[in-house]
């Protein structure tokens, strides 16, 4: 492993920087932020700068051990395989599934369906108003934390973490989730076993420092 | 492990049950085949029976060593962790790393954006039409295949998989998706090393018995 600070490229507000951000923490990984900010002059993201780091245009991008790795829940598996301690997955292969599961969960069924881009083309190209947009993103969310809140309920640990024990990455990927749902209006009452880990996990400080509000690219008065 | 024979519900068109399919076979894990039908009657992954299984209401769920799993990479993890040979992943964390990312690129910014369920919600609630349906479809496949043909030219392997050697679940993710790019007429022929890879892998017994058509709820003559 080199011994140089790896650079994280993300963007205060995207919940899979948002991610890197808390299992780097976790792993007690000091890292260096770089700002790619998504919005301005149409984002930064799409520069040739960028995507020679990520190809696909999207955030985060983590230079780390002289790779440039991309997509979160990679780099998750990465960070564990090569920085075990404290683990971000359980020990047994039975258990580690459940937590890949939840992590999937809201890596392939909610956010790909509402980020920035998808939002972008609903409004842009099928002519969808703020509401119709909105109603889109709460659809796919309740879909999401609906499954995850009855494969908790269904797993029966009752705990302030997805699988009992330290936070991981199903931990990791569902704050990072709630951090949307709360900016767009959607309501985890419904999901309280969902709404117990955001809470528990929310407190330590690996994932408060890793808010988007505390970010340094973050507006100052947002 | 459990000896009893694991049970595969899928549904023979769906992108996510074929890559379990592949998988099982590059494994020489025998499975029972249950269809699960996403069309008939609204769907039969809507039922509570189905969603006992799994709560998201999606396919596939594998029953097996006494669990059910769903999300197709955490199966592929399951396997490879508990079935370790052959391997769907390389050996070093440096290249496994890359072999997440394709199959993530598949499963997070490809099908979740172009599968069933979405181009239900297009046409029945954003009033899209077929044109307009089959647009973003493509949209999300010309990024997504794009992206991933950009990443394998960086990597220069040049070969008949992702990362050379034998298959691995980067290669399972790409052929997968390359079904449902043939289906929707979308061309693979601007993406060359894509295109390789498709052509090499699923010439091997593992994928071709895979395939949606040979499967035993496929339609006769579709």
């Amino acid at each position: 492993m080199s011994t140089e600070r790896p650079r994280l490229h993300g963007y205060w507000r995207s919940t899979a920087a948002y991610r890197i951000r808390i299992a780097l923490n976790l792993k007690k990984v000091r890292y260096e932020n770089v700002p790619v900010d998504l919005v301005r002059d149409g984002g930064v993201q799409h520069t040739d700068a960028f995507r020679a780091l990520n190809p696909a245009g999207l955030v985060p991008a983590l230079e780390i051990d002289g790779h440039v790795l991309t997509q979160s829940l990679a780099i998750c598996e990465y960070l564990e395989e090569t920085r075990p301690e404290p683990p971000l997955l359980p020990h047994l292969a039975s258990e580690r599934v459940l937590a890949r599961t939840i992590a999937l969960d809201v890596a392939c069924e909610i956010h790909p369906l509402n980020n920035l881009r998808v939002q972008q083309y609903l409004k842009g190209r099928l002519n969808a108003d703020d509401a119709a947009a909105r109603e889109w993103m709460h659809h796919w969310m309740a879909a999401g934390f609906g499954a995850i809140e009855t494969r908790l309920e269904a797993w029966g640990r009752g705990g302030d973490t997805c699988l009992g024990g330290a936070p991981g990455v199903a931990d990791i990927f569902i704050v990072g989730q709630a951090y949307n749902a709360d900016r767009f209006g959607f309501s985890l009452q419904p999901y309280p076993r969902v709404e117990r880990v955001v809470r528990a996990c929310g407190a330590l400080p690996a994932f408060a420092d890793a808010v988007p509000e505390a970010q340094p690219d973050a507006p100052a008065n947002d």
